[in-house]
């Protein structure tokens, strides 16, 4: 079997990550500059560095109830290391949890009249991914947040203009808002910065890490085991046996 | 890297597992038997046979509420694939899930007395595995079932013997019965069988996994994505931000 | 959330699984039988039941080499449990390992001609699932051997004629053999026997869980911790630090 | 089932982690200083976060040989999608693999004398957490370099000094140099920054997700599947069937 990379290598003293001394990275280079550097191979401008960031920040969370938050707490609360809890919330971040934000690449990316997409989509209902979201419905506010890093920041895009004309084009022509959410603007940014939806995906997992870890934590902390949903909270919808057959 | 194994080989025009021809296998072996022969390195008698094999029926699906099957459920909610979702059931199968049957095995290997064992264990409060459950307050009706089957086969063992005078004891020095559950049964079988306490962990896993599989292929088949608890049922007991602050 | 399932039920004195009594099946039913009866929600007939599992020994374990046994045995390399080590391995059992029964099942059901849909897969250049192997160029014997087995009990379909026939037309349009490989005799089988194909991925997973436990067993038991490929065996294909820069 | 967390909560227009405002999060904080916020309760000082980010940083990767990176490469390469892919190499990171910091943390905290801990160490031969290296045989360079930004930022502590100075005795009462490793200077600084072990376990899950990332999404790029260790790499050690047998 053979194993290429140009990822990174140990060298004497030193281990070289894309071309950069990790002795460099420890000295002098952020968290979020150093997964930029991972995933991209290049080092980000000081602004692409604070827009990248906040949108990690953005993702870093979202609360007890998700999905992931919850497939890491009960394997937690089964008797599991942190690694292994963690693990399993991970695995959940599929396709309609974070994955979004490589599905609005690949669709932004393709998008050439903001109308016509939507009429599009519309008429042939397909999905547009990077609009609306199960708990806000008005506005996820995480992307009026963003946004205004990005105005401080003077970081604009083509990609996220697209986005914005799509929600408004969304509320004409279907005479209904449907906001852009946070994965949706993402896509945007990342885009800009010259990621693939691929490597999006992966800015999601990284992102939601540290969340899964703390929910991990705390169920390891503070529940006792074994989660299990009671027998009452469950409509069994089979078939019984015949008296007859027992 | 070294690749040592005595488990399996491939050679011209057949495969060697636990040294029997895998084309034997295919035409003569049941699944339980070849499980038998992968974990211990050799085949079983017929009763063996016929004891394994009840004893893995025994414990194929515990119902929808159980961690691993929600841990996996969630998974798939997320939009995964039926491995990946299974796999986050199987993660979960940890200390508190399934991994009594390996704890029971050390502690049963270990017993001289029953009366003393659960003398002692009262006198301290430590666990002792393999008794009592959550749903099954005064009997796990799969031990008695499994129980049946051995009579049937004629099957008997110092080991269950053990379980069965621990459950007594129990029973008579605390003056409240805490019954033996499937997993300190299987624990006297698979004892008797000669396997070690770390294939019981594995007997385990490999007995849930159809479970798993079912309970899987449901949530893609019949269950709309993101499964995701809502806000309301949440109990938040962190601190708020100082109005200052934001 | 809601919980429904039409699986399996919790009730007083048993465990009712797709209609069948947890009690009947730990008495009479084989774990072929209860892993078929779990996935289809109906018995087998006694020659379904044979075919069925000379099917799932057929795969139960491929050697230590696979993408699977390796994903399990570096995880419990790492210092992990059995269920988390083993999980890992069911994550590794994706499209290309062991997925092709699902999407050969797809595409058997789809052909009218054996002629024709080779002559248009040869054209176009799409993939033919459950054919060919990387270890077995002329024959995949575990083929041979399930099929004596069918023939022993008189098993026959549409469906295995159907991949047969494909064999045969690979063979005589492309004048080179590419043959018929285990996932897609297990297709023909599957689909003979009313499985979907989410269903026939699901069958893999059980059957190839046994494989993955004794794989793991086996690291845990003889090998030194950490599992590491030597840093001479990889090629860095990336760049190096300018000296100015470090 | 109740849900009780104290880590985050959705409210009207914004998300609140840890009593902060996530708005105010993505508009200021760091990603290093949202990480050490959700794990740990509060937010660090400047110093604290300057010296904590340099920790996340100087484990970020470890190269393509690692455990992880291999189980997370051999997961990818069966066909997988990168959260799957990723989780694994997530699994992996067990007691052996980066999980002798909260081993280290917990040693650290109980050490009263460098010299006496040592001496009983080497004459029980117990592991001693946080020293040695399969592949830095006399130094870790990541420890003198993320040592030099302790000293630039002026960060001292006395598990630092502690940790320096077991190394300094092993080297003494041994008369060979053990050096200490990265895993064990992270310990003294997680104890400096009030972490418990736990949270040293979550810390490096944090902090390594991005290199397997990065692993998994070069694996998918630019390997053909199947990754599989050749036949020939293998040496069976098991026995062959007898050819009466079979």
């Amino acid at each position: 079997m053979k194993f290429n990379t140009s990822i990174s290598k140990i060298v004497p003293g030193d281990h070289i990550i894309r071309g950069q001394a990790l002795s460099a990275l420890i000295a002098e280079s952020s968290f979020a500059e150093s997964i930029y550097l991972l995933l991209k191979g290049g080092k980000p401008s000081a602004t692409q560095a604070v827009i990248f960031q906040a949108a990690l920040v953005s993702v870093i969370d979202h609360g007890m109830g998700t999905a992931s938050s919850m497939a890491a707490r009960f394997v937690a609360s089964g008797g599991n290391s942190v690694n292994a809890s963690v693990a399993a919330g991970v695995i959940a971040l599929g396709d309609y949890h974070g994955g979004a934000i490589e599905k609005a690449m690949k669709q932004f990316a393709g998008i050439v009249s903001a109308k016509e997409f939507v009429a599009k989509a519309l008429q042939e209902k397909t999905t547009m991914y990077g609009f609306g979201h199960k708990i806000y419905k008005d506005a996820d506010p995480r992307v009026g947040q963003l946004l205004q890093v990005c105005a401080r920041e003077s970081f604009t895009s083509p990609f996220i203009d697209l986005a914005l004309a799509v929600e408004t084009e969304i509320a004409s022509q279907k005479g209904k808002k449907i906001p852009l959410n946070i994965d949706g603007l993402i896509a945007g940014i990342l885009l800009e910065l010259g990621f693939t939806p691929k490597q999006g995906k992966g800015f999601f997992i990284i992102a939601r890490t540290p969340g899964l870890v703390a929910q991990v934590l705390e169920e390891l902390q503070t529940e006792e085991p074994v989660r299990r949903i009671d027998e009452e909270e469950i409509t069994y919808t089979g078939s019984l046996p015949n008296r007859s057959n027992t």
